[in-house]
């Protein structure tokens, strides 16, 4: 390796400093809103009788994890086991990679988690059990295994049903395994903007799920976890008497994505609040009527579309690049000017939050008195593999 | 803040490995594809009696620059202040940072690196000049400053006339600021499939550069650097007799958006090869015509499409999340199956590579004898502010 430094960047801002100080791009988090997040959630859950184990790919945080726990999570999910790894060393004890995990590498890692905490894993093939078995063998552990079923989402997981139930005796007969559970995440119904789609869709992974659940049973096998639900379905799966533990991870930070989807009767999904931004100067502004903002496609992810300008009405996106936006300001009244800063709702958080290397954590956001409160890490950015 | 660690990531890989050994999702370089697009450029640029300095925003590896000035560049680009001090911690010395820069902050920080090395800057706006100026005077150093003009992109830059004099004489004025020449980026041009829709729009370039290059010239202001064109049309640019600075980054990976370009006569653009991949792994395979792999959002940009599955004729990408990528194979004759590892061509190299912390290089990708030979940080990661 060339030894050249591979300085670890600084934060854009210190802590205690005004919201004007902050530098820019920056990723905001909006301590307010993310409290009450964390609390309508915890609620949410405890009303429901059902518990949570939110997604960790969200916001890649031990510390945000740690704050989950608080709030009542049984622990949480990672897609990753580099993520498991960082949660583990931040002391993070219960986990489901609520996915596949393939190659020796890998399977060698998560063993070696859980001789510190327990970090279950997810199967949809008969290949995957002797390979997870023989990792666990080579640490002297057992491995939580569940199996995956495909409940609509056209993405991983064994067919409901016989296939499912086939997994989960083989699981069951591996000398170091344990068979855990189903997962049974349906990923795609989670941004269906109308509510009779979406719970169209979830009635159907429901049944698929509570059919293969019964079968399960009939055959001998306990399902402590029955896992799955987003921050677009979660109230559905709560409600439907097999799921036990939901995995939504968006809804501490509620992205402008999500904020399209409708609830009941058309009304807005305003359970959880906008708590994520990012914050961006005015680079340039060559007329009138058009901002160009120091923000682009390396701090704010358009998978899911361009994000909102936040408390900017009448303002269109009109073009974005690696680091500008251009914003048509043309029908906004109090237009921003060159030097100021502006606040934007990304589209999609959890690809937002992995291009940041700091949260800055800020109290009063929406006040006179906004200043930074916490600076933490995104402690699992760019963890791939 | 918080005490949670926030562990350097490691690479993917090691030294000496063979391609196959390799963990996902990782960025690959192939070397020897990577090296004759080097080749290529430093002939063409030559050839072209003009000068390269290519944009380090698309590799923001300070090890790339250097390799870059050993085939003939004269410096280097930065658009971002984080960037351009990456790039002088590891000894790039001659610098524009093609971009405005606003806020005392950073231009402190411009300022004192130009304590170190020649870090230029540019500027559209009158009010930027005294800024800068400041933050110059504070550091007891003067900044070679270019004046933006807008010359077809719609972004940033001053009317090309006129109002581009004024910002001259105003820098030429000032005593803490050297006035260097024009920037003058056409950046949407770069991606017009039709050979002819990028020359027509380059010549309109060329007519305002000129046009205002004649301006400054009559009033006594001399420019050093006319600087532009990006790896679409720098073929253009270089033939003017105008530019002096070709300002290309794209050519060394040549990603798949630009691989749709066409050149005249509707021939392919083939002048740069594919140098630049993500290696991913099948992890499921959910059925004989589907598999997904462990590359989504955060290992491979979408702002330009999704990736091209690389010699994986017949596959089309169905579907991509955050951690995966659904790829049907009902027309791959062969079909790779549960484990298996292929290669994506990212379709925008520069927000792909922000995503990665190595990259991984391999000398004789398309060889039976395909091995790491390299392992590069990706220095810049993430500098975004």
């Amino acid at each position: 390796m060339h030894n050249i430094s591979n300085p670890r960047l600084q934060p854009p801002a210190e802590i205690d400093q005004s919201l004007s100080e902050i530098d820019t791009p920056a990723l905001i988090v909006d301590l307010n809103a993310f409290e009450r997040n964390l609390k309508t959630m915890a609620n949410m859950v405890k009303e429901a009788h059902v518990t949570l184990r939110p997604h960790s790919k969200t916001h890649k945080s031990p510390w945000i994890g740690h704050k989950q726990k608080e709030y009542g999570a049984v622990g949480i999910c990672c897609q990753k086991i580099s993520e498991a790894e960082i949660m583990v060393a931040g002391g993070i004890e219960d986990i489901l990679v609520s996915n596949q995990v393939v190659g020796a590498a890998k399977l060698d890692r998560l063993a070696v988690l859980n001789r510190d905490a327990r970090v279950m894993v997810c199967v949809d093939h008969i290949d995957a059990i002797p390979e997870i078995s023989t990792a666990a063998a080579r640490q002297g552990i057992s491995i939580d295994t569940l199996v995956e079923i495909e409940v609509g989402g056209s993405r991983c997981g064994v067919t409901p049903g016989k296939n499912a139930l086939k997994l989960a005796q083989a699981i069951q007969d591996d000398p170091h395994l344990n068979f855990t559970g189903l997962q049974a995440y349906h990923g795609s119904a989670q941004h269906l903007r109308d509510h009779t789609d979406r719970q169209t869709a979830i009635e159907k992974a429901i049944q698929k799920t509570a059919d293969t659940l019964q079968l399960m049973t009939a055959n001998g096998l306990e399902c402590e976890i029955i896992g799955g639900a987003g921050t677009g379905t979660f109230e559905m799966e709560a409600a439907s008497g097999i799921y036990t533990e939901l995995q939504a991870g968006s809804y501490i930070f509620m992205d402008a994505d999500y904020a399209k989807n409708q609830c009941a009767h058309g009304r807005p999904f305003d359970t959880f609040e906008h708590a994520l931004f990012i914050y961006a100067s005015v680079m340039s502004k060559p007329d009138e009527n058009r901002v160009v903002v120091d923000a682009g496609h390396k701090a704010t992810s358009i998978d899911s579309g361009y994000p909102l300008p936040w408390h900017l009405s009448g303002s269109e996106i009109t073009g974005m690049s690696d680091e500008h936006t251009v914003i048509d300001i043309t029908r906004v009244n109090k237009k921003p000017t060159r030097g100021d800063k502006i606040l934007l709702v990304p589209s999609h958080c959890d690809p937002t939050v992995n291009l940041h290397d700091w949260y800055i954590g800020v109290r009063g956001l929406q006040t006179d008195t906004a200043h930074v409160e916490h600076i933490w890490p995104v402690s699992a950015r760019g963890a791939l593999f």
